[in-house]
């Protein structure tokens, strides 16, 4: 089961958002279409939305049918629209900007074809660098795990929300391989509950064992000794360390931390924006009222009740013991070493 | 609309299994079907489960037909299958227990007409002691209310969980007719949404400002100094503060607690169980995993995933900021203040 997959001429994008009941594909053969999937949540998870949102950019590129002079303002309004799908998802704008800048290296090709192909290509290589970035991040967040863990996880920063493997699930998958006897604790992440329909699925099929808990449980199982470590995805992360995630990853930072739980943060180094300098100055994304007035379409609130919908938190970087990245494990002070390491690369 | 109103020869339940969608009356005529309403969780709450288990016992002699020398027994068996139903609602006992009370003062009836009256007329008392008591908790409760307040709130403990006013939802209730300018953020209550389905119908009913989150945003909403104040019921307090109530109640006592956020239970005394020592002796119900891999029949996960449904959590009392009852708000040391205000009796 794949999230995304290249055609050749077209994306196939499975939709997330009738997972476990269903297994629906889409054929998004135009950046519309891309883009349409990316906020209807058919696609999500940060690191498949930046490779999601490259291929689409590549569409609007085999779509334009114009001159060649028209094609640069015909792809800007291409990274506008994909650009405005997920305002949390940094990698969004980082995959953006990446094949903005091919566009921009092939200033001197003669033929729409060039361009396309050089398009798909770069497109190409962020789906594959995100493939190998994941299983980094796995070996580095493989050394955090001990022999034997019960490990809580939220929403699903797994093989759905990357092109592979995942990125707090790709630790979980690398230890798993390493020989040692994890269990997964997974939220299932309300409202959208990609917790149950997400991380429960990708897990029974990987042979891992999981439970699933209504995130609301998680304190009392941390009360109870039943929790050994946390590890989360990232949508964002500030300069300073602040991270954005899945509404719900606040609440458990605070929780692990009165615990005396370590809570990790496991995120390819695309999810780091050193222009945000802190928490403060992520954008919230709020969503449809109906997501918690219905589940899958059953009515579960009064019809008209007022609804508080924010799709993310911010956890401050003084409650997260470590961000688990493709180059390494960054820890405090962030600020410092989260500069120290992007300068590096 | 009434969770519980009793029809002379039998009790009439309102389904809340199915609000807010569908509102289903049960008329329930035999103490078998009080029990299962009970099991069922169409009538919930500790205060509404104590009420209704004394009209069921009731009905269990009025569906008694044999001699008058066989109704202890029978009335022992009445008393077990109602006690049976829900572990941790402990004022159902102690309803049980004062309906025993009364039918053992009944010795030298001759007629089982006679104490069949006195056991509905038991039943009846401990329904209007119900309502007294929550109106108490209202008064004693609005002391801690500002003039303008955010108050978040987790489950059901309004007049849908008791026989009229509500325990937490009274004293909201009471802060609103005091002219205080309240506003409730209700979290829906994974898994069984008792928060969507009945806090939030109760309140706009009631033309009480209510917001519905998900129980994963509270954190998030504190974080942002949107909460002044936290209150919730209670299912069994033990004898030094510990409270069991509705899972993700400790959870948010955490929460509150690190954001400097007021803490309160409210509940009346018949809640506190002095012959429980310390919430590690509190019994915690364990409920069908089909609660989080369905909602309303609807598959949100796949069908064989694992599940933990505890439908309960303990708070301990160290973060508690105060226990309002009818006879007042107790506050630390509880091991104390319970002790001499249940004496005080």
């Amino acid at each position: 089961m794949k999230a995304l997959e290249w055609m050749g001429d077209s994306l196939k994008i499975l939709d997330q958002t009738r997972l476990p009941v269903e297994i629906k594909y889409r054929m998004a053969a135009t950046y519309e279409e891309v883009a349409e999937a990316i906020e209807k949540m058919e696609v999500r998870g940060a690191p498949a939305i930046g490779a999601a949102a490259a291929y689409g950019y590549a569409l609007g590129a085999i779509g334009y049918s114009g001159e060649l002079a028209g094609l640069s303002a015909h792809m800007e309004k291409v990274q506008h629209r994909l650009a405005e799908t997920r305002p949390t998802a940094v990698n969004l704008f980082w995959a953006l900007r990446r094949m903005e800048d091919r566009l921009r290296d092939q200033h001197e090709a003669k033929e729409l074809a060039e361009i396309r192909q050089a398009l798909v290509a770069e497109a190409e290589s962020i789906a594959e660098d995100d493939r190998r970035v994941n299983r980094l991040i796995g070996e580095h967040g493989n050394a955090i795990v001990t022999a034997e863990a019960n490990i809580l996880t939220h929403c699903n920063a797994g093989a759905l929300a990357t092109v592979e493997y995942g990125t707090a699930l790709g630790v979980i998958r690398a230890a798993q391989q390493a020989g040692k006897k994890v269990h997964v604790y997974a939220g299932e992440t309300r409202p959208f509950l990609q917790g149950a329909r997400l991380t429960a699925l990708e897990l029974m099929n990987d042979h891992i064992p999981v439970t699933l808990i209504a995130d609301n449980m998680a304190g009392f199982l941390m009360q109870q000794g039943n929790i050994d470590l946390v590890i989360v995805g990232a949508d964002r992360i500030a300069a300073n360390g602040d991270t954005a995630n899945k509404i719900g990853t606040y609440s458990l930072a605070v929780l692990a931390h009165a615990h005396g739980i370590p809570f990790y943060v496991a995120a390819p180094t695309s999810t780091i924006d050193l222009k945000v300098p802190s928490g403060q100055d992520i954008p919230i994304e709020e969503r449809n009222p109906k997501e918690l007035r219905e589940v899958f379409g059953v009515q579960v609130a009064p019809p008209e009740v007022p609804v508080y919908n924010p799709a993310f938190d911010v956890t401050p970087a003084k409650l997260i013991t470590g961000i688990i990245t493709e180059k390494g494990i960054v820890t405090s002070p962030y600020s410092v070493n989260l500069l120290k390491m992007m300068v590096r690369s």
